[in-house]
């Protein structure tokens, strides 16, 4: 029996309606980098790898899957052909019952300073920061209306602690 | 507007029945620590922060909360009070309908020798590393069925670009 400790938390996966309003969302709101994408078209789905890349991605698409699949605290958004069509079409944010996955949540340098840019951008809150009881933090939804936690680590801190 | 590039994409929130068997889990089975707990006895539930340390985790309890709401990659398990006494109570894994969140994604030095690892512990697979399309990846389940993907990154890469 072998330590599980050199494991790496690698990715979290969300399925997606429409890879074109994803992508373009986690990349140009929120500031993710489109680290791969993987096509599987035998099995009509692709994936696209999102995160916040910690050293530069390599260029060689043998070493960048190598490198994505080595990398902590990644996106995996899985599109299914042709959802994007479906008018009534959506996925379950976890939220409403029947419960499970919670949410996403980006650590940001400042609250408010991350909200004014969402503002900026017309993004859907489900929680502005100065609502409810944890003052400071915020939820947004993405475009399949996955909750999205924007916290800072100084907040979330006094937080908590206070 | 400012730039979200340094945004961190720090967590990934699950609820749990039970935390007795869901922290023994990623503790012992899948090699995590145990970060950090938040409980909130007003609101009627607990945090449990768990990953794995990329640094060594700070004892003061201050510096500990915002060292971990500055980490990427974790894994943030919420227990609502009294679940695990309801005996048919049970989270949404998200694979069934309605479909939402996929799984989560370990990537580990060798599938095999992980998968000989949970074998050991008598852990449930979705699929084993040599069974369907995917040769050399599996999925296991977590004590609420949520999904866990094993894969190697050497794994990955083959698999992708073949």
């Amino acid at each position: 029996m072998t330590a599980a400790s050199d494991y790496v938390l690698n990715q979290t996966m969300l399925r997606i309606k429409d890879p074109e309003k994803s992508v373009a969302f986690y990349q140009d709101v929120l500031g993710m980098t489109l680290l791969d994408t993987y096509d599987f078209p035998d099995m009509t789905f692709c994936l696209y790898f999102m995160g916040y890349p910690q050293t530069n991605v390599p260029e060689d698409p043998s070493q960048r899957a190598e490198w994505v699949f080595s990398q902590t605290g990644l996106l995996e958004l899985t599109h299914n052909y042709g959802t994007e069509a479906i008018a009534d079409f959506s996925y379950h944010d976890g939220n409403q019952a029947p419960q499970g996955f919670g949410h996403i949540g980006l650590s940001v340098p400042d609250v408010q300073t991350a909200c004014d840019r969402f503002d900026s951008l017309g993004v859907t809150y489900v929680k502005r920061p100065e609502e409810g009881k944890m003052k400071g933090l915020a939820f947004i939804k993405d475009p399949d209306g996955y909750w999205i936690e924007i916290l800072s680590a100084k907040g979330l801190r006094d937080l908590i602690l206070n």
